[in-house]
């Protein structure tokens, strides 16, 4: 009943300073270096083949206590986008790829001013309980409690929502379970008036920025979320069970994160970020529009289970805070705040640094983020180290003379990926022709290890063939083969292979997805992860906490480093398979599995209603049916031409381009014209649950809402087009 | 004052049947053929240029004689697309593609259901004026008089407007000149209530459905057009001037086309038109919203020189028709028609066919449409003529063994081109990711020869370099080579070379349209034209009329067929050199000048604004430089390359694919998203009249008016990213 007093704090930049750094580092290919005129020395070196000798070499020598070492290094400080420990580590990994014997040929960085949100060190933002008296009758806590040391770092940020706006809003609290729109609906069902409420949420289920948006339509005027020790701790909450006892989160821990649903610099979408004179200024969408701060379970429990409201949450609401949770509004008259209401919050401004320029033409793309929200020993040092190890074994064998790759190699350390993916898209932008027109693949490692059960690969189908080929050999700490133990955690039955490793499909939830959803590069991402009957952690408890440390991650998530090496050597392995082959280890075929199983879902679920609006499927599923068939007369010709002793190398470059260039074939930037980014007719986003093809299914839910058949069919048009069209691809050239 | 009755007749077809038929001819390229183990038999032929005999020795071949005879076969019946004239010419295109001595190595046809309008045979439209009695004072003539017994054909299509609606308006008449919007602005500024009123146009000025749109906002309910003498006869007007005395335009010709703004099929905008499941259904924009008919001087002259109104029309609306032009509304009492109104027209259906597939994975295309509007004898078949005179040496010389090509020549023959460039749009958008992927350069040749003086080219700038140097040898009939010829009628000096031809810039109105704006491929269009001393004439008189015979070809537009010859040999040299080149002949260096030309332009007419605006163009000066240093520097490795004996397969093939690709890094498709297929930032359409940077042109324009400079910023942005990026595409891969 009382007013409560809350602190909203911001910094907004006026101006946009700083700048997003990236590194790079490079390896050229080998055609280029052969001019001799008579003897065409170039004759051997066009037509040789991936030498299984080399890679065995490389797997032989990634070290898990160098990867270790890396990461320690990587991971001693604070690093977010822009600030001074990035910095440093820019500087670190540029001086490991310019080293005289384990560099590569050139590294190089360059930037791009972006617009980041970052609070005010002097004013940590709060959420704070006023009783009507006006006395302050619970605040948050400032920060993670210091369990290790490094939380005492004066560089640890302090816990905020990025890119929320700043504010002081008050209001009475309510339990609104993972702020989805359904969420919200349910609270309203229950009688409760939401406008002028805080809402509560806990971390899952839907998107960080999503829970404000949905909130605002119904009223909310400030959001608070939390991590449910029952969502991230497999129900352990007590300060004796969690880190450092254990790799759970301490009840203090606070999971920081953009709250930007795009990716890309937001003030710039399409376009680098490079000066002034560019700066776009589009209305911004997709961020909060009310104030929204994180904070520990530990102070989330103080507030819910004080919570008045009847009924309590139904059972699908509770979690493992130790209380019965109830809805609100407001506090119960008989807990610690019977008079009084809360929240609090703070915001944004600026930047980070970033960049490559890429070598002979065709590339091998292999990238993970730099920046960190706090040490980021896992998410993102754990990839960044094992990058570093690939790429000094590389650097090494070639400094050595034993080897150069048929086609070039760029490493990217792409900056500000936390804020949204930003440092890698601006890359994309700048640079959007030459990587379309050239680049063979993207592999990205960015939490190398989740946990230390298993593979965990995702990719579009033509990554599937080289990574199963990446795999067949034993891993670091068993004599089972990466692949067997992959496939025991995770499989699926394939329609062409039988039992298989299910890889999974990309999102756009790390740097991958401008590679892929914009420029439509295969792309794949690469990590080790958890054994699921072991825990049900919504992801590894420290994430995005001033608990995600070398000593957590050495400790609790790889002792040893052990599955780092395995990750290291596999996602190698991949690099050069892809580096080197004489033709390219893509099966497109597999991209036809995929297409025929999307179509099945579309069947079973839509063909009823579409036949009803005399919609047939029928031209689609000749579309696939000419792609199967095109992609196996294509394996037959690539067989073919393996058996030649010296193929001409332009009938080997006509089919590289073929299984290089499929990908593009799925491109339409017209196909979703209010979706930033999403080109990809066949793997877009889609607010559709249905495992089909993302235009058609949304479209269809639509129509079921609005009567829109038109876009129904306009959307199996796009997917019918850009299948004839890849299979256009696969043709023989000369049919 | 009085009523008067018009008749409004049109079938618009319900069903969309019928189908637009495409041919297409293919000349494999080399370097697949070979596929010899142990003795790389492709080691010469992946290093052999391009042999001047080869030249030569095509040059020499083709005849003027052949050329008048194909044009002879091919202009014998009227062939508007779909109609069995049409269906005979696919035949006979086949036929000669297909011949064992002279073919090529494949051809076929293929078929798009397309949109096309036709008027009811039966039915003929008319303009007629009707007195207040009711009685018919005067009705328009059915179609041309029959001068040469092509005229009385009974294929002849009778004058109508394709795509205008039908409809049966009555109104007075007034005279709008160009039917341009500062035309009917001047009629309102005159006093003149141009509701409910017919308007009568002259051809020119604005395009022909423009005139409608235009009409329609301001209230006209009809429009007339017709074609003046002083624009297309040199103001001659009598029947013993004009043809068959002259090539000058007789009193009844009347200029056919499609009243159709667009592109491409309409109902399917991006998508091939391939069966009913696939048809979209836009809005349709672009077409006259009202009745709209076009007719002769003749019977112009009887309702022009018959109106009344006080003043007189100015100066400029002044035409030849032999009286003083005034402005109406109406007729005046002491002419014709005291008491009378007026007007007329007809409407719309259905259909072409089309098609091709390319070979081998570098293409050069060739192109031509092969419906015509009656007989089609300059439009377009003399470019069929000669395209069949090209295709006949070259397959000859292939069947002699004498050659083959080292990249892969693709003829097609495109439908319904009248209609609106929609064979050659379908099939780009039903290959669009092969196309652009593989796509050397597309040579069109639509008119071949509009007059017997001067060559006249058209395209991006790259083509300038290989068209000059196919045309530095004599012209068939002249000492004179066709480039000294073609300086001394149109010239220009350039910052580079001094004094050189003038390449003209392409527009939209052929063919290479959707292959330059749509899918970035480097295009050009090659023609024989007027000495413009000697006419002043819009077109050829008899374009689109019932006068364009075969009989009117020979006798005054190419008497013994040496213009023909002429461009057959450019055209053809051209495209062996495209084909045959080891490097390719594209000075990319050359879109530096024209990129500076533009920006000085813009510099010129836009500065002060723009720094008022503070929007710098300083950052467009800079991306314009590193292209220009960008093309320089790879003209200088082209040369380095060609000094070495055996230069790697894989360095000359990365060369020209940076040639090749330069041009897709012009696209951005998110550029002009209310512009249809326009993607090409560099050449896309604008309503500005300044040559100069199109988007940046018309958003400066807009600001002017609306005061949104924030579009203008972003277009300049637009403009830079483009630049940059293409810079980037030619910068040392290994940079």
């Amino acid at each position: 009943m009382a007013g409560c007093g809350v602190r909203w704090q911001y910094i907004l930049g006026a101006a946009l300073s700083g700048a997003l750094l990236l590194t790079a580092g490079i390896l050229l290919g080998h055609y280029a270096i052969y001019k001799e005129p008579q003897t065409p020395e170039w004759l051997h070196s066009l037509s040789r083949d991936l030498d299984p000798a080399l890679l065995e070499d490389f797997m032989n020598q990634v070290e898990a206590a160098r990867i270790g070492q890396n990461l320690k290094d990587l991971s001693s400080k604070p690093h977010m986008a822009t600030t001074k420990g990035d910095e440093e580590l820019v500087q670190l990994i540029l001086k490991a790829w310019r080293d005289p014997q384990t560099g590569l040929d050139s590294a190089m960085e360059g930037q791009y001013e972006v617009f980041l949100s970052f609070p005010d060190p002097e004013k940590p933002n709060s959420v704070a309980v006023v009783m009507e008296n006006g006395s302050q009758a619970f605040i948050s806590q400032e920060t993670e409690k210091n369990l290790t040391a490094d939380q005492a770092d004066r560089d640890v940020v302090k816990p905020y929502a990025a890119y929320a706006p700043p504010g002081n809003p008050k209001g009475k609290l309510v339990y609104a379970n993972q702020g989805k729109m359904s969420d919200y609906e349910y609270l309203v069902q229950q009688g409760i008036d939401l406008n002028g409420t805080i809402a509560i949420t806990r971390y899952g289920g839907a998107g960080r920025a999503d829970k404000a948006i949905n909130g605002a339509k119904f009223g909310v005027v400030g959001v608070v979320v939390y991590t449910d020790p029952g969502d991230i701790n497999d129900g352990k909450a007590s300060a004796t069970e969690t880190y450092p006892y254990s790799w759970y989160l301490p009840p203090s821990g606070v999971e920081r994160g953009s709250y930007n649903s795009h990716f890309g610099d937001l003030l710039t979408p399409y376009y680098p970020a490079k000066g002034e004179e560019k700066r776009l200024l589009p209305d911004i969408t997709g961020i909060p529009p009310i104030p929204t701060q994180p904070i520990g379970f530990e102070d989330a429990k103080t507030l819910i289970c004080n919570l008045a409201g009847n009924p309590v949450a139904e059972a699908a609401w509770q979690g493992a805070l130790g209380c019965v949770y109830h809805l609100g509004p407001g506090f119960r008259q008989d807990g610690l705040f019977p008079n009084s209401r809360l929240p609090s919050n703070m915001c944004p401004s600026i930047f980070a640094k970033f960049l490559l320029l890429p070598p002979l033409d065709r590339y091998v793309l292999y990238g993970n983020h730099r920046d960190s929200w706090v040490h980021g020993a896992i998410d993102p040092s754990s990839g960044t180290a094992v990058m570093l190890e690939i790429s000094r074994v590389l650097g090494k064998m070639v400094k050595e003379g034993k080897w150069r790759p048929r086609r070039s190699i760029i490493f990217g350390s792409w900056g500000a990926e936390e804020f949204g993916l930003i440092g890698s898209t601006e890359y994309t932008e700048e640079f959007y022709s030459k990587l379309q027109q050239r680049s063979v693949a993207y592999i990205n490692v960015d939490i190398a290890v989740f946990a230390n059960a298993t593979l965990r690969a995702q990719g579009t189908p033509p990554a599937q063939s080289v990574i199963f080929a990446a795999v067949k050999t034993p891993a670091a700490d068993s004599s089972l083969s990466v692949y067997e133990n992959w496939k025991q955690h995770f499989s699926r039955n394939s329609s062409v292979y039988g039992v298989i490793p299910s890889l999974g499909s990309l999102g756009a939830g790390s740097d991958y997805a401008s590679f892929i959803h914009y420029l439509g590069i295969t792309s794949m991402d690469i990590a080790y992860t958890y054994d699921r009957s072991k825990t049900s952690a919504r992801i590894y408890p420290a994430y995005h906490t001033a608990f995600d440390t070398f000593h957590y991650a050495e400790t609790f998530i790889d002792p040893g480093f052990t599955s780092h090496q395995t990750v290291a050597r596999t996602a190698g392995n991949v690099l050069i398979r892809l580096a080197d082959a004489l033709i390219l280890p893509l099966n497109v075929s597999d991209y036809g599995e995929t297409l025929q199983q999307m179509y099945s879902v579309a069947r079973e679920a839509f063909q009823a209603d579409l036949t009803h609006h005399n919609i047939s499927l029928d031209p689609l599923w000749a579309a696939i049916n000419r792609f199967q068939a095109a992609a196996a007369g294509l394996n037959q010709r690539i067989a073919n031409l393996r058996e030649e002793a010296n193929p001409s190398p332009l009938d080997v470059r006509m089919v590289n381009d073929q299984l290089m260039l499929l990908e593009r074939a799925f491109l339409n930037p017209r196909a979703f014209p209010e979706k930033y980014y999403y080109s990809h007719v066949i793997m877009a986003s889609r607010s559709s649950s249905l495992a089909t093809f993302p235009g058609l299914a949304d479209a269809y839910d639509n129509a079921k809402e609005d009567g829109l058949w038109g876009e129904v069919h306009k959307q199996l048009t796009i997917v019918i087009q850009v299948i004839e069209n890849a299979a256009s691809i696969l043709e023989p050239v000369a049919e």
